[in-house]
């Protein structure tokens, strides 16, 4: 790495779009921060604490672009700091800097990197729902654009084969609209048609939307690229409009 | 529920101890409670902001008895906080307090109920690991205290099977001390030996431990009931010390 002063780079999950979500540590390191890198719509959520820096926004897919003027930022020897809306290491660009940075490492700089957690999409979407994430679950992405289509269909039976609260990320994608159709087919077969089902679109955001509804009748027309999806388990019930998935089994504890 | 004045509960995350890692939502709900609920060790982690509020500790294992005790303060009508560490939803109170509040609602007063998120123990251990949760993962509760082992070993089968990433809750109970032993003998029959496993202790808090390790070498008397563990996937690496699951498939994007 060399003996020269190393920058540092701050990979900052501001949680799900609430302000009231932001934690201290968050504000910290982007207050730190002389460079801020993000998502146009992820620097707008917090543009009062960004005023004064130098500010690098770029489009929903860019995620290299992003990363890679983050790393030089940083690289530098100033401090940066990299935005991602809910928590940097899920389906976020945290990993995406690491293999970025490892590529770099062979030829020059590398700043001191540190990812500061933040509230995930699936506890936002999980807190308006109820109580559904409360025994063991499977987190899937049906974006294909990463990822063969083959994978997440083995996926996709493994966890619903298996009984696992199923949360859904990318349930659609600009290209292809019927992902999630073929991923409720898929768990079609191996759960009840009145399995609770939860969509949350803009979780804490002032356009918060919240859907509680049923496998067999999921309105795939409501649910858009950055809604979230709760597949219950054989468990799961719903109670005064809230999904609830219990955290025992039957007589194994006294109500 | 009648046309009383109904009290009001909420069910709070702080996150996995570090203070500032607590979300001002967190806080907030707090401030606004006149009675704090919670396991011992959790209050301590914010007892400056409980002075003056009638709080109500328990022991580890109690969960029926402080979920009730926090519906019965607050279903007379007033405002009382149930502490979680983490996030309520995950592996926490939020769905038994659903389930004792659906059992009330027959024959009594239940009152207004609001789950605030926090940052779960699988986004703190996986930030100060590097960045492992960056594809499908599949979270396990080691813990047959509530659940028949033959589940939990159904589902370390399908998660390792189709290749999730994997993140182990309760490790090691007081009772048990081979659960981890055998799940990870269980993962061993799907993956790699030289696989990364990470095995962090008390992330964000002074006594943080992290170990960066291998599948075929876990050092299982290190890892106590506290504990979070993840598994990499087929693709997960280790660079600098950290753990990294790369977020796309070669030839899917240009590094």
């Amino acid at each position: 790495m060399g003996t020269e002063e190393r920058g540092r780079l701050y990979i900052v999950g501001i949680g799900p779009g609430g302000r009231e979500h932001v934690t201290p540590a968050a504000l910290r390191a982007i207050a730190a921060s002389e460079v801020v890198v993000g998502y146009t719509t992820y620097i707008r959520l917090i543009e009062d604490i960004v005023t004064g820096k130098e500010v690098v926004t770029t489009g929903m897919t860019r995620e290299v672009q992003r990363c890679t003027k983050a790393l030089e930022a940083a690289s530098s020897g100033r401090t940066a700091a990299l935005i991602c809306s809910g928590d940097p290491g899920i389906y976020a660009m945290a990993g995406l800097v690491f293999e970025l940075a490892r590529n770099r490492s062979a030829s020059g700089m590398v700043p001191a990197i540190e990812v500061i957690p933040g509230v995930p999409a699936l506890s936002a979407s999980a807190s308006r729902l109820g109580a559904p994430l409360m025994h063991d679950f499977a987190a899937i992405s049906l974006s294909d654009r990463l990822t063969p289509w083959e994978e997440i269909d083995r996926r996709l039976h493994a966890a619903a084969g298996a009984d696992f609260v199923i949360v859904i990320y990318n349930p659609r994608s600009r290209g292809r609209k019927d992902h999630l159709e073929r991923a409720v087919s898929i768990i079609s077969g191996y759960r009840r048609a009145d399995t609770p089902v939860g969509i949350v679109k803009a979780a804490t955001r002032k356009d918060e939307r919240i859907i509680v509804t049923a496998l067999g009748s999921v309105p795939f027309e409501e649910v858009d690229m950055q809604s979230t999806i709760i597949v219950g388990n054989s468990r799961t019930f719903v109670w005064d409009g809230r999904m609830v998935t219990p955290r025992g089994y039957a007589g194994k504890y006294e109500l």
